[in-house]
């Protein structure tokens, strides 16, 4: 089959032909209908070396997949060959505290997972083939009724990390509240969509771009702002002197997470997504009281149940631009020319063949 | 009366006569049965300038107080003369939506409280007097049965600080988890008691000092420690590799957060109680997965019930050392120089005078 | 000043001439813009006797108020002569440890209370008058911009009384998850609405009246159904089986109690809300595992002010008609005869008159 | 090997010799080193008849397992000979959401498990023999150090099922609360040492023998009374009128029930654990506002977790009678004459023999 490649650090991934996997036991063959390119790809194209992750290449990339049940180990049951399904993408031991709550993201025995902190297209090979092998069955969703391959695949990841983040805050998202969102891109903006979809909160979304801002009003926002010197000072007066309960920060930026906190009310959350690297300073005195600053990463397996209930009903939306197979390198160079609509997803498979 | 006033920023306090006070509508005459002395106090006479703080000297100190009612304002029902009762501490607006959940610590109209982000003894008259004008009854606390103010009024700053940062990880204590206490001092060993007394978390005890570290033993403690380079490790050896679930740091120097920072588990608590200044840059990568890091700030009136209760049941206590209102200014000298035994308690009035 | 009041039990209301009150230290008289009339008013003109409750005529009518602060006794602070109110209905003694929690609802010393377990129109005086005198200011709620008392007090308790209900089952109320509202009167039409605008869960109406039905279409049900022999089975057909994780009855039959027994999932909610008087008979193998029943009665303050920013944001609504205060008798007589639209209001004055 | 198997509804158990199973893939074969006698065997013996169950005999008793991992079936990693075990009993399909969640005791597709609504000896072969199939890795707890698996079996079951009851209250058991546990036998006796070792809130026992007060006593109970005509006002009494926050009825007959609803608090947890039989009729006015009722059954892996970390830390501890595997009839007969002194456990095995 054929499967685009990373093989060695530093380097644009390659089409190759490689052997189809067989699943042993508890594995299952998943036949790919959708894999999508994901930032984060470009990083471990060009970023990384040797021993800064616990993985190295070759292997096949793609970390948001979805497709079909193809063929099963031996002791596999509860899902049969044709079965729509999205792959979560964090493969933990399954069998530490962490993965037996379900967090297989925070796995304390990576030593005993098929790779230490990664997955399917983190260190082991991924979806941008004609098949994945899923190392257990626990790692599937069934897709619900309405939703195929390739609006389900982005969201294992573009939809998942926003809403895990959404998620830790849910108790401080009352009507009387107010969200904040830093970044309308990808995760952001399906962030807003997950915010007005699950809570009564207002949303205010901050973005210096003004396509960004409108996409921001489109997907519900109550209130849009560019970031600058007077932000928290707008956060403050739209929110009656308080701040914001919640601050979801999509950037993660120095500035993006100074404004954060000082945007953030007394008791409220802070939660850091995005990866650019930034460092927040916190003291005593230095962010409101009882603020919790922490970081969020990726998702778990009952959460990509709701997100894909929620695609699958209309209220969550990643718009897609599709790529075959032969196209995937061209897919991440467009992504790095930033000329992508929405996200770039390969489809190696219209539909299932047996 | 007679009342221990610090008068100017920059000073030592003075014993002086000043008018008993008259309570207004809704106020409440409280006769000073034993006032707390705090470290905090300490700043307050060396370390603020004006401008500082949202108020100023004169006023009389201590915020730790306990004693009887004595005089009802006008439309005050629920407390009679001679009633036992704590004070909480921070007294706020009384009608924001913070006030209004209980939490005036986190006052949202500061400029609607007697004073903005005080109360006795923090801007406004405290409790080293022989009696104490309380704003309003819902600052009461009954004291129960067996409780009397030497025992009550130093709990209500030392004991409801530690015990509000416990309860906010009250859902990360299982009996599978691990809680890490830096500073064994007068606010760390009575964490240390309320954490052995509420949850089944196993109890690490961080100090430099070897007569901490036995106190701490004595609290309760299953492993104590003291800090230096080694000590993350340490902490990951004794929980399986996993780190503590939960860290209290009662210090909050620089030291302390880098150590907490790198003893926390991956989805734990990292909680700043003391404030000797320190900061925790918090980044992405820099911070176990979903820790959330914040600070936590005194307590609340229901929190304060349930302290007072253990208490009353023996299961908490703070050992004290009792100076009459003459000798209050000593008090703070010994307190100085550090050779008070436990909490320095001041007790205008043994027993109820009508 | 006019009020209409009910002289004794078993009888109707009548309009009389009272005195205006004159609120006494921490209490305020409110002039009242709307007084709701309540379905409840009429058991209390009905079918109560001496000794069924804890208080009794006579009293002026009308425990759903808002209107504007007129005059403030002596120690009031923070609402000023003019201001729009909504006012809290249950009236609890203020300093037990629920009133404190702000639950004055199930206060635990009502022989502290102003009236044990009532308030404004429920033992003491009420809204169906040109004044009110409310006995303590956390009572009041300021109404937010672009709500006005008309549109505000019918919420103050068909409004609140479902958001309580709703706001308890929260956690498990997720996207793949169902509610199932049975009743679709006064309070359950703002319960589907309550539920769209805070929930992504999935939500089933069920009514026997087809208008009913077509009303909580209106209100966003994503299916509604008629009560009947086979309503558990289409409601495990609709759930993939499982049944709903929370019903919400609004009617307390019982019928519709066995059906919501019966349609409930494992470890979901079952919260009775209407007092038609049903009973249920809970065993351990008669209704789902771990399936919670309970009762639920009115809400509070800070739910309050949630209900009040919903309906401000036009997120939440309910249809009223208007009554003069010399009509209010002919509100409660077409209330009987079941020929108001929406929720009948009676008003006493059209804007605040210093 | 020899295996006590129950071979026919409405019959005594006989001791067999069967074939010692084969793992197949992702399957694990446990040598049993204890078996705990449950009280709910004699049900099966005795009290069921074809259809009341989804699964009949023959099938080999015991539900409450320990012992050491034997053999692994294809595809198991994680585990190895020799390592000692505890094992989870209730088997569900693995792969619902439920399942997913660690809830297996609430499995939404026990038609996929390997029994619907059972596990081993309870419809599958279970512990009363030499060897246990366990049909996923999932289902087993590593024994922490310092417990073995005559202490551990019985916990499985005895000690899993209150810590289970306990921990879904945990945010109503501060110190200012009152936990009331009706029935101090196998279970209760437990829960009232989980309770002490998990909260700080005061606890009451009830039994109607003076031998099982004095157990709760030696279990820490803050006091004891018998059952009869005012209990729900002892009750009352000793909680200044308050009543319990959380009633835990090991019994559940329709006495225990009724007294249990007249004790428990407005806004409490009143929790069947028992299955007596009876029934608890619930209606607005007949069961404190919102005290939530409902039943419990057994609990979940994670739950397992710590309740075997208690019980090697010496905070829990069950007592036990041991019997051969040839004497395990006579366990039976002992328990059902009340003649057995704490749990009574079968070995199978002393020490692990590879």
């Amino acid at each position: 089959m054929k499967a685009l490649r990373l093989k060695s650090w530093k380097s644009e991934p390659e089409l190759e032909e490689v052997p189809v996997p067989e699943p042993g036991p508890g594995e299952v063959l998943v036949q790919v209908g959708a894999a999508g390119a994901c930032h984060s790809d470009l990083h471990l194209m060009h970023d990384f070396e040797a021993d800064h992750l616990a993985w190295s290449p070759p292997f096949t990339l793609g970390h948001e997949n979805a497709g079909w049940v193809h063929t099963l180990g031996p002791g596999v049951r509860d899902v049969e060959p044709g079965q729509p399904v999205a792959v979560v993408g964090a493969w933990g031991c399954g069998s530490c505290g962490r993965c037996l709550d379900g967090l297989e993201t925070y796995c304390e025995r990576p030593d005993r997972a098929p790779v230490p902190g990664g997955g399917g297209g983190l260190g082991l090979d991924g979806g941008m083939a004609e098949y994945l092998l899923v190392p257990a069955v626990r790692h599937l969703v069934p897709l619900p009724d309405g939703l195929d391959p390739v609006d389900a695949a982005p969201l294992t990841d573009a939809g998942l990390t926003p809403y895990h983040a959404v998620r830790r805050s849910q108790a401080k998202l009352g009507p009387d509240s107010t969200a904040l969102v830093f970044g309308v891109g990808g995760l952001g903006h399906l962030g807003l969509q997950i915010l007005k979809a699950t809570c009564a909160a207002r949303v205010i979304a901050v973005d210096p771009r003004e396509s960004a801002r409108d996409l921001a009003l489109c997907c519900g926002a109550d209130l849009v702002l560019a970031p600058g010197e007077g932000l928290a000072e707008q956060v403050r007066d739209a929110t009656g002197g308080r701040g914001a309960d919640v601050v979801l920060d999509f950037v993660g930026s120095d500035e993006t997470l100074a404004a954060s906190a000082a945007s953030v009310r007394m008791l409220g959350d802070l939660t850091i997504v995005g990866i650019a690297g930034g460092t927040l300073p916190v003291s005593f005195f230095g962010v409101p009281y009882e603020a919790s600053v922490q970081t969020t990463y990726w998702g778990n397996r009952r959460e990509l149940v709701e997100v894909l209930d929620l695609a699958a009903r209309r209220i969550l939306h990643a718009e897609t631009t599709i790529f075959t197979l032969d196209d995937a390198a061209q897919a991440y160079r467009d992504l790095a020319n930033g000329t992508v609509r929405g996200r770039a997803v390969v489809v190696p498979h219209d539909s299932y063949q047996p």
